[in-house]
């Protein structure tokens, strides 16, 4: 049985991912659809990117991702497909595809790119609004029926890359900035665990406090306390427990963060 | 494979849409089930009426719209199934129906529409307050298990029916309202695509700006712009081009939109 | 086929019930999966006991219930998989699962109760964070794969049990609390239909207004007015028809109630 996730930045309350339900089932009835998210904020590319790289890992072999944040629809930019390593993605050619595409180089995973250019795997009608209705379910649905990546469109090798923030060095750390705000109002920085080489006695700096050294789990400390720690996706973030770091700092994405040993 | 889609003002919290899936699980283990949503405004008929009619046709023939916003839960109201077309609906007969049994009329569409009057098909214990559990999610699984219509529910011919707004002619234009705002805060009007001869050099008038003309889609401006353009489904909508025109322009659904060439 | 509901306080805008899910289908893909809510409030594990034995009584024989609230993950809190009745859990041991182990003692279900302890039905590694994805999530599936309760932990027989508000007798009436506030705004109570021998002639109380009397259904009055009847799992609660209590009365979940007679 074939499998697809969906992200999207369309909200749940208009039909709309209803609707590229309902035509994934129209063309393959057995395919298994799992939303990832529809609350990505609207038209922000790289948090799609960002949740699309720290969920995909988790899916088995053959599992088809289907992301639509896509301010350009209607205009000149590519709809694509992709393989990378096991697993296959449908998305606009607007960046979204940047981390996994850089997760799979970096493990000299098999890449495939395509041009989604072959219309009989569209919608017959193509509106200027609403790509993802009109050719990206159909495309991954097709997918999951069994028509290979090769048949859907020609093949690329420059799909458009965002620039994602890198932590900076600085005398004895690292600056870097937060770059997503999870429903606990944890605060993920752009810092990965790699990029410590220690992480006994760091101090974090950001909102205008400071947190000196990382904790292992929220539950080590009382309620209300501001910690560091590893999130589980490796990323260094700050959390307070019980509560919301980004209400308690009054921080969000984009605020600076500095590390010091 | 059977296909039920659910609609409702339930909302996401409170497990009353995992309860109506249980049960379904319970009577047709087989069928899949896709969310259209559960975040219509509560108790609101027309908004309830609108996303199903937007999206039921891009539903495979068979599928099973079960639909409850249902104010009147409890009362005289009658609970209602009906074919229409190829398409099934099961929900209360309080003009959530309207829609989607007028476009079956405009396209002479076979239609049978049967009061829910057979409790065999119904939970063993009825509550007053939460029919879409006891009522309509059981019948439409049976419906999905292959009990047919007929069976369900006698015969009527006399559905509620709701008076949706409809454009009204002005001197060179029309006079409608709003009807709807969606996730990103677009604006959509009781004007569709057929209503207008001339597309061209339209003004349209709301919250006290002008927009002339019309775009294809949101990326020909710059982000920021107030737009027009036709939706995905064919209506007039106006959007701020990687903004909220709802926001932008502090309107919501029920305000005036005037266009005129 | 078998099913497996997933009740967490994760939302549904960062991938996190997603990547459970992707889990879920790697190990057990032919499982149904129904959402029964990922809006509890962060932490809550009152709220989400109280969601979770709404719920559960609705699912088929053999549903596998996953819920995940859990501040305490990482610390020495155990994962739990329980038996109780013909239903299967899967959870933290922190009171999650008192009111569903009170509901089957009460029926004088089976029971049995195991320790997580079996780390080759997990993830490979585990985060001290996300146990939801790396323990919960594949015991669960485990369990729907086929994989006996007795293989997944040792016996236990102590659960962690937390207490919830029980009415207090008050000279001819009872004294309770507001334990609920749905996507609705319609209070629950801590009060259920069998603590009261007297159904008629009720006065409510709370937020400063006094209540004559219970309907059977919010249409027998009009719009606006706060009415007092059973909700559909048999508690007290307090409504405003076609309208929210909660706002009305500006009251939440903590607030007295009190009925005599």
């Amino acid at each position: 049985m074939s499998l697809i996730s969906l992200l999207t930045d369309f909200g749940l309350k208009d039909g709309n991912v209803g609707v590229m339900k309902g035509i994934i089932a129209s063309i393959a009835p057995q395919a298994q659809v799992i939303d990832l998210s529809h609350l990505i904020e609207a038209q922000n590319i790289l948090e799609g990117a960002l949740v699309l790289a720290r969920s995909a890992p988790y899916f088995p072999p053959g599992a088809i991702h289907l992301a639509v944040v896509d301010p350009g629809v209607g205009t000149a930019r590519r709809p694509l497909a992709a393989q990378l390593g096991e697993q296959f993605y449908v998305l606009p050619d607007n960046g979204l595809i940047t981390l996994v595409l850089e997760q799979a180089e970096s493990q000299g995973a098999p890449i495939k790119l395509v041009h989604l250019d072959r219309s009989q795997y569209w919608r017959r009608e193509i509106s200027h609004v609403f790509h993802g209705r009109d050719i990206f379910a159909p495309v991954a649905a097709h997918l999951a029926a069994g028509v290979p990546l090769e048949a859907l469109g020609s093949p690329i090798r420059d799909p458009l890359r965002l620039a994602f923030p890198r932590p900076q060095p600085i005398p004895n750390g690292l600056q870097a900035v937060i770059i997503h705000v999870d429903h606990f109002g944890n605060l993920s920085s752009s810092i990965r665990r790699g990029d410590l080489t220690e992480h006994a006695a760091l101090t974090i700096r950001l909102g205008g406090i400071e947190i000196r050294g990382l904790v292992e789990t929220f539950g080590e400390r009382p309620p209300g306390e501001l910690v560091a720690l590893y999130g589980s996706t490796g990323s260094l973030i700050v959390a307070q427990v019980n509560g919301s770091a980004a209400r308690a700092l009054g921080v969000g994405s984009g605020a600076p963060i500095e590390v010091t040993w």
